[in-house]
């Protein structure tokens, strides 16, 4: 080994979920939305000008932020934006956890959190969640230098009611509480409407899930104008230029298209609700989904099994082996037809074992 | 103050170059290209499948790496991507920068580097350029934990001839030494050349300046395979997807378009050689400059009153009031017509004061 290689920084590489370049493959397993963005996205495109790329971005993405607040009815001050909501969430890690006491968070939960808070050298403790995958609120009432989760959770899809929230929020008002709510859209309840009550609570959302835009690059963060100072005043120390102008103004115009927003959440959702009752017919069971994916169980099958016949099949779910969900499929709401090729494929699965 | 306003991190914000949103104005403050990005990169836009937006990008950037690898006649794995030359050279700081000795860069230089070393707490020098903003290659004989300096250096424009930096590589094998050519192609020589030779060397560069696409959020490092390798584990292990698909697609083009390059290149080049004459006759001097700006101070008028007189006739140029540099101006190359300008206002200037 050269020197200089004994002062490389040591990682353990994070694996994302398989992206295929094949074509015709069904792509269940990373929770992008099947449906395009707005034509009205396509139009602001094609009538961007091109010329103006040679200028640095707006490092505050005003025209951004201002459609955001508006979309929410919060103000401008109230609303923090990012290259994703993992780079929105990881400036939140960086600003807000700089506690000796251990941050919170599930151990069956996003996969990031645990990372980022070695990455930050921040103290944490994982809480076990119950047999049905849900919140036990008093875990969280142990001192703590932060807490944070999704809800609702990834990947287990399941919602934590809002008594739950405002109980974990109230018994630690001297912490940040951050709420992923990567997959709220698709039917669960926003804390947002929280925010005038707890001035601890930062609330992270996604482009990449219900606004069909995971090639864009947009997270963002909701919270007192406090809060929101403190992250950017955090990233602009560091690095000021990172969203660029083709963000900024696709990610207005898709924030604007509320309409069209709706419909393709409307879509999801009845998918989803058909999609449970098929999977349930077919010996699958799970808790119950409020994020445009199902996490799924088969009484008969192993996971892992299941996971390699459908890729034989170029059906990619997603499996994770690990300890408590390693006989899981987290399986992504695509379009009816693709479900029903799922189905299919599942039934033509288990006809072959019997 | 609140328990939770305890665990915000404290930083000082960087306060980036004025962006002033008025029309009309001249902008020779934050040295953008004035020339636009080419006709291909326009088509390729207009011709992006807006669908696949819906899809998270390719986390490797393969599209974009290729094309720089093909470019710069090296492998595909020399080649790392990130947003913008800040997001490559604070991971770059991450990822080398981990030895209990101190790093080493110029007393002036660009103004990012001590901020990425507190905020990963990295242990620094700055070592004192000569007084015609030369580095002395003696300071970085001794023991260091990595090294760095832009060349040309930033905001003076200065270049190091190559023997100086083959000088520090070869007394530096045992740490990483990063070369930021952020200005390189406006006439300096590029230590690309240096990369077989020494694998403890890295070169980052970017698409802001030369390449006409600030607004667009792409920086590289070009290095040892093994390098390359480091940086995309430390990325990867905890921000897989941060370059979105337009950049992708558009940084690929611009690439590819080598002739509209060199034109634009060799345009400012002419400007910046006829400006210096300009700048002699009004009565500036300035060291050398090889870089898209010069770096000027006025034998009779502070720069600080020539600063604020050209941004009262909509003219901003960067004035910086730090130790050393107090009574420069950093005058970012223009169109012809945007440097006749400046030329006409720097008169009236004197003319008014005489």
């Amino acid at each position: 080994m050269k020197a200089w290689e004994e002062n490389i920084r040591k990682v353990v590489p994070y694996v994302p979920g398989e992206q295929p370049q094949k074509a015709g493959i069904i792509k269940l397993n990373t929770n992008e939305n099947p449906y395009p963005p707005s034509e009205a996205v396509e139009r602001a495109w094609k009538d961007m000008e091109i010329e103006k790329l040679r200028l640095y971005p707006d490092p505050q993405a005003k025209l951004l932020v201002n459609a955001l607040a508006k979309n929410y009815g919060l103000m401008p001050e109230q609303i923090f934006v990012g290259v994703g909501s993992d780079d929105v969430l990881a400036m939140s890690f960086l600003t807000f956890f700089n506690s000796k006491k251990p941050i919170l968070f599930p151990d069956i939960t996003y996969s990031f959190y645990d990372v980022w808070a070695d990455l930050f050298r921040i103290p944490y403790k994982k809480m076990k969640l119950d047999e049905n995958f849900h919140i036990k609120k008093e875990d969280y009432y142990q001192e703590n230098g932060g807490i944070i989760f999704p809800n609702p959770n990834a990947p287990t899809g399941v919602e934590e009611e809002q008594e739950i929230l405002e109980d974990i929020l109230k018994k630690n008002s001297d912490v940040i509480v951050i709420i992923d709510e990567a997959y709220v859209d698709f039917g669960a309840k926003s804390a947002r409407t929280l925010l005038e009550k707890y001035e601890n609570l930062l609330v992270v959302q996604t482009f990449s899930k219900s606004r069909s835009m995971a090639g864009i690059r947009i997270g963002y963060a909701m919270g007192h104008s406090k809060l929101i100072k403190a992250l950017q005043d955090v990233k602009y120390s560091y690095n000021s230029y990172t969203m660029n102008m083709p963000s900024i103004l696709l990610g207005t115009k898709a924030i604007e298209e509320k309409e069209y927003f709706e419909m393709t959440i409307e879509k999801i959702i009845q998918t989803r609700e058909k999609s449970k009752k098929e999977l349930k017919k077919l010996g699958f069971s799970f808790p119950d989904s409020k994020a445009n994916f199902i996490f799924a169980t088969h009484e008969k099958y192993r996971a892992k099994d299941i996971f390699l016949y459908l890729k034989s099949k170029d059906i990619y779910v997603r499996y994770f082996p690990l300890e408590r969900i390693d006989n899981y499929l987290r399986i992504t709401i695509g379009t009816e037809e693709q479900m029903e090729a799922l189905f299919h494929a599942l039934y033509e699965f288990q006809k072959e074992r019997e």
